[in-house]
C-alpha cells in the first residue's frame, strides 16, 4: 500500500459513487494488470474497505472505514502542497511533538500529522487536550511560511476561519470563531488549534499547526473538567461524516486562506475571521491567567496581529493580546 | 573535577592575586583534608594551570589557562542564575544547536552551553559563522522569560548592550552596536548574536542566546568572505585578555538588563541601545535579501520591537523590520 496504486484504486471506485467500475476500465486508467488490481482491492479489503467483486461487472465499493490514513486522506484531497504527504499513526504522543521532531530533520511544507489516538495531545498554554481512538481528527501540519515571528498568529487566525468554514460545509453545524482561535458551537467548544513554531528573532524557521477536532466524542469520553465546555460534532446533532473527508476540506480551505496570508491579502481572511466571530460586538470580560478580571467592555475589532481591541465602559480601547487573558462573555456566571 | 571544591579552590587562589595561600587556610574554608587539596591541585594542573606548591607558604596560582570550561566560567562569576551550570564541549557543531536540544529536554533558564570551537557554526540568516579553535568566544545561552514571541527581539537588542558594555570595559575598544544587532569596531564586525526561539502563538517556550565573539583570531583564520567586513579583539589591538573573563563580564551584563527587561523596565534598555548605536543620526541605505536597495534615509529611531525607523527624502517615515532589510551607510560602494 506505498504504491500511488492503492489511493487512487479508491479514488476510482469512490467516484463510482458506490457503482460498478470494471476491471478493464481500472486497468486502463491506472496502467497495472488485471491481477494486480486484484492484489490492491485485497489490500483495501484488510484496512477494512468493504468491496464487492463480480465477474462482468467488476469492483463496487460497498464501505469504507473511518480511518485517517494516507490512503483515506489523500483519494480526492484537492490541495496542491498541504497534506499530500501524510505520516499516520495509530497512536500517538502528541501530533505535534511528532511533527516539530519531523520538521527539525528537515520534513518539508506541507507534511501532514495524522493520528486516530492521542496518549498526551497537548493545548494552548500546556494544557491537556484528550483524543480517544477514532472519535476526533489530531491533525498537525508542517509549514515553512517566509514570515517573521510577529506575524505568525496570523497562521492561526487563518486555520480558525479554514476549520469553520469546513465544518459548517461538511457538517453542516452553525459553528464560529471565539477570540482568538477557538471554534465553538453553541457556546461549546468543538475544535482548538495550537501553532508552535521555531524561529530566529527575525524569520520563522518552520511552524507546527494542529488542529484537535471533536468527530463522534461523547461527553462520557471527555475529560472532567472539560465536560460542560467541550462538545463535538455528533453532539451537536451533525449528520455521521467521514474524518477523512473533513480533514479534506480543512486542508483545501486552509490552503486557499494560507496562500492569501503569505500573498500579503491577510485581509481578505481577516474579513472573514469577522464574519464567522462570536465575540466580535458582545460584551466581554477578560480575565489574567490567574483567573481575575483585568477588563470588561465591548469587544470591537481585531487587528492585523491578531490582538482584540475592546472598549471599555469610559470609551477607552484596549488591545488584548492571547496568552495575557482568556475571555468570558460579560454577564457570565459570578456577577 | 566535577565536585564543587575545584571551582572554590580556583576562587581561593585567584583572590589571592598571584600570593601565597596555606593548606591550612584552603583547609578551613573549603571544609577538606590536606591530602584532598593535594588531589584537586594535581586536576587543576592536568587542566593547564600552573600552581606552586612551597612547604610552610602552601599554593599560589602562577598561571592559568585560557580555556573556557566550567571552572573558569564559574570562578568569581558575579551572576544569580545565569550561567551557573555550564556544558562545555571541546568541539562542537553549533553551541545553539546543542542549547536548543537540551532546552526541548528541559535544560532550565541560566545554563550555558560554551565550545573551544564550532564545526559548525551559525550566523543570522541562516549563514555560516567560523569558530576556530580557543580563538573566539562561542556561547549559547537557555533562556525561559515569560513573554509573548513578539517581545522576544527585545533579548536580542538587550544581549548587544551586554556584549558591548563588557567588551569596551573589559577589552578596552570603543565597540558600537549597528542595527540591529551586530557589535562592531571601527565599521567591522566583532560579535555576532544569534536568537532562536520555540514558541506557541502567544508565549515563548525557550529562547536560546548564542553570541560569537571574535577574540584573537587572525585575518587568515577567517573565511574569506568575511576577512574585509569582520575583526577581532586582537586585530583591535586590545590588550590580551582571558576569555572566561569576557564571558563572565558578558553574563553578568547580560543578566541585569535581561532583568531589567522581564520587569518591564525596556526603555531603560533601549536608551543603553541608543547610546551604543552606530547606526542612529546616520544616512543609511537598506538592501532587501535579494541586495536590491528598498529604501534610503536617516536612521532616526529605534522601537520597542526592535524595528529601526527610517526617514526618507520626502520625509516620511518608514518601519524597518530587522530579516526584511540588511543595512549599509548611504554613501558606501557603488553609489
Amino acid at each position: 500500500m506505498t504504491s500511488r496504486t492503492a489511493p487512487e484504486l479508491l479514488s476510482l471506485l469512490t467516484a463510482a459513487g458506490g457503482g460498478w467500475v470494471s476491471g478493464a476500465e481500472i486497468s486502463r486508467r491506472l496502467g497495472v494488470s488485471r491481477t494486480a488490481i486484484w492484489k490492491h482491492i485485497e489490500a483495501l479489503r484488510l484496512l477494512g474497505y468493504e468491496i464487492e467483486a463480480a465477474p462482468r461487472k467488476g469492483y463496487r465499493l460497498v464501505a469504507r472505514p473511518d480511518l485517517l490514513t494516507p490512503e483515506e486522506v489523500r483519494a480526492g484531497l484537492a490541495t496542491r502542497r498541504l497534506g499530500r504527504v501524510v505520516e499516520y499513526r495509530e497512536t500517538v504522543g502528541s501530533t505535534n511533538d511528532l511533527a516539530k521532531e519531523m520538521a527539525r530533520q528537515g520534513a518539508p511544507e506541507g507534511l501532514l500529522v495524522l493520528a486516530e489516538q492521542q496518549t498526551a495531545g497537548k493545548g494552548r498554554l500546556g494544557r491537556s487536550w484528550t483524543t480517544p481512538p477514532g472519535a476526533a481528527i489530531a491533525m498537525s501540519l508542517v509549514l515553512r511560511p517566509d514570515l517573521p515571528p510577529h506575524a505568525a498568529p496570523r497562521i492561526t487566525l487563518a486555520a480558525a476561519v479554514a476549520v469553520t468554514e469546513a465544518v459548517r460545509e461538511a457538517a453542516g453545524v452553525a459553528a464560529g470563531i471565539k477570540w482568538p482561535n477557538d471554534v465553538q458551537v453553541n457556546g461549546r467548544k468543538l475544535c482548538g488549534i495550537l501553532t508552535e513554531m521555531e524561529a530566529e528573532m527575525d524569520r520563522v524557521a518552520f511552524v507546527v499547526l494542529g488542529i484537535g477536532l471533536n468527530v463522534t466524542l461523547r461527553r462520557e469520553q471527555m475529560d472532567p473538567s472539560f465536560r460542560e465546555t467541550a462538545t463535538s460534532l455528533a453532539l451537536e446533532g451533525a449528520p455521521p461524516v467521514r474524518r477523512a473527508a473533513l480533514v479534506q476540506a480543512i486542508l483545501a480551505r486552509f490552503e486557499a486562506v494560507y496562500d492569501e496570508l503569505l500573498g500579503d491579502r491577510f485581509d481578505r481572511v481577516l474579513d472573514r475571521w469577522r464574519a464567522l466571530s462570536v465575540t466580535l460586538g458582545q460584551a466581554v470580560r477578560a480575565l489574567g491567567l490567574d483567573g481575575q478580571p483585568v477588563l470588561e467592555g465591548v469587544a470591537e475589532e481585531v487587528d492585523q496581529e491578531g490582538a482584540l481591541l475592546v472598549r471599555d465602559g469610559a470609551g477607552q480601547v484596549h488591545r488584548v493580546v492571547s496568552g495575557e487573558v482568556s475571555l468570558r462573555p460579560a454577564h457570565a456566571q459570578d456577577r
